[in-house]
């Protein structure tokens, strides 16, 4: 195999496939990047056996091969080389020379026949989605999803396509994100995607008007880019019915600053022993909502005003739950509404019906 | 006690005096801030016995007194205040409460009587630096003190006054780096200073061109800046003569692109399992100079081309060591001077003497 390529361009998909090698592994050709130059151009693949990336780089393939090196060692030289072009030439004995400019590495690589290629993707059923707007949608949900691999399917976000709702969904037994954008041609499937695919992949995604093509196989997802695709294992499993526990109905209503209250819990939080683990009380009264928080550290007590309509309440949360909604709403100002200090409540937008969050409260002893 | 400032003034103090707050101690009021409101301005003090920083913060006393504040606790309620007025109220069992805007803290804290006064500096004999300069002086030679505590004058650094010359010097067993400068005024003095206390001072100092004056007493050293003071213990011990080893006499004289071959070594160290350890062998030869690296991981190969003076020469070096002053002189081209290949090898500026860097070499088998 021999091939030039632009530094930066070659750079560009060594960084985009990175994000599938695994970091610790006992399957050592995982830890490579396959370099593919089989067609007339090069291919970047990277295979962790839940996520695999496929990344095109601009070259001259003066002669086909393949070969697969250790991504890390490869990754390093090709960040560290000059701007310039790059020849890449592998001998029969797999040993891969890199030069570039006054620059000449010799490494030793592996057969590309070892490397485990991605799966096969049937390219019929697929919904189209700006970039931009699904790395949002990814963005203001997956810090929901669960961490503990008890119920494997809460490690995932459901991807809810109805007719022409494309929604995004997290659960994780304490608190429910939804994020919801219109598509221009209706389309009907529901599949649960593991986080670290929805977290790497928004890592990829431009924040430019692009879109990207998202096709729907049995077992898999493959994202389509410009020059990347993704695929990734979907989760098996049922996904909780989410929607009847957002009620319509509460006992109070308040619209609050965004900001206003998120710094104010911020500072309540500071008096937790144990970082964010320590539960506030929040008191609604009148135009005022009260945090305090009363540790053997001090106490905080923090006002902000509202809007608020039916009861006053008394209510108790983990910071931290609140917090990471409010960090990732973009409204200046929001509306929580409240049944009792025992049932969830629940954000929304004052304009729009885009974003949702419901957080169950902390039972207290008053 | 009770006084007014404002948050942002209040904040810049407490970052500088966070500096001198140990991480860990087993005298738990070193982990505090000392807020000494006897005078008609508010002092923070901090000291970790070896180092300590008092700095000032405009206020209206209202009430005079001192409070020892827990600094994590306190400086993390400082930095998340909303930036406005804060009022600060100690009652008589030292209970602390902290009130900005709509926001505020109770917090215990403990009698200033506790807390360990900073050690009283004679202030007769100084010298005046630009805080720009010396913040440059220290960047430049802190990073070739000795990490090892076998010899604990090697851990500081030296500050060497003579007459209107001021230089700053450090060696590790491996290598010395010396940056000079010079004063208007005569002085002379010789200290030895824990790089720690560098490295602390060099985060205060402003990289504009007002003064800091530099006080030395028998087992201290002060800085004083506009609204601070530093004050540190100074190492004692014997600073090893390096003069003598930084010969003018060479075989060998090269003219380099310092960025080109800092380039070079940094990606010829790449083949190296270890991080930066395995020697890289440097070969000097006619015009060009040739850095190879040869380990389990493959091979490098890298050129430079240079102007030369006398023989030519096979060296090898720990490529961190050259990295390190590579990265820190801040000239275009730099000149190198060797004398063989087990003999210290010398980096000069070509234009100027303010810096100068010596490294041995690490003996190879060829």
């Amino acid at each position: 195999m021999k091939i030039i390529c632009d530094k930066v361009d070659l750079l560009n998909g060594v960084n985009t496939v990175l994000k599938a090698v695994p970091t610790r592994t006992t399957l050592p050709i995982l830890e490579c990047i396959l370099l593919d130059a089989h067609s007339d151009e090069l291919k970047l693949i990277s295979n962790d056996l839940e996520l695999g990336i496929e990344s095109k780089v601009k070259s001259d393939i003066l002669q086909k091969g393949q070969i697969a090196l250790n991504a890390k060692i490869f990754s390093d030289i090709v960040k560290k080389l000059p701007s310039s072009k790059i020849e890449i030439t592998v001998d029969d004995n797999f040993k891969t020379t890199i030069v570039c400019e006054k620059s000449k590495f010799n490494i030793p690589g592996q057969s590309g026949d070892e490397f485990l290629k991605l799966p096969k993707i049937e390219k019929n059923n697929y919904v189209k989605i700006s970039q931009l707007e699904l790395k949002e949608m990814i963005h203001q949900t997956i810090f929901s999803i669960a961490m503990e691999e008890t119920r494997p399917v809460l490690t995932g976000e459901l991807i809810e396509i109805n007719n022409k709702e494309f929604n995004i969904v997290s659960v994780d037994g304490h608190r429910v994100s939804i994020r919801k954008s219109v598509m221009d041609i209706p389309f009907d499937k529901n599949v649960v995607v593991p986080g670290k695919t929805l977290s790497e992949i928004s890592k990829i995604l431009s924040s430019e008007e692009d879109d990207v093509l998202v096709y729907f196989a049995d077992k898999h997802i493959l994202f389509e880019l410009e020059n990347s695709i993704v695929v990734s294992r979907l989760l098996e499993g049922d996904f909780p019915k989410y929607e009847q526990i957002f009620s319509k109905d509460y006992e109070t209503k308040i619209e609050i600053d965004r900001k206003d209250f998120l710094d104010s819990i911020d500072r309540a939080s500071l008096i937790s022993k144990d970082g964010k683990k320590t539960p506030i009380k929040v008191n609604i009264e009148d135009d005022n909502l009260i945090i305090t928080s009363n540790t053997e550290i001090g106490q905080a007590h923090e006002e902000v005003s509202i809007l608020k309509e039916g009861k006053d309440l008394e209510i108790a949360f983990n910071p931290k739950f609140l917090m990471d909604a409010l960090r990732v709403i973009e409204d200046e100002k929001i509306s929580i509404q409240f049944t009792n200090s025992l049932s969830p409540c629940i954000i929304n937008q004052i304009n729009g019906e885009d974003y949702k969050y419901l957080v169950l409260p902390i039972r207290i002893s008053s």
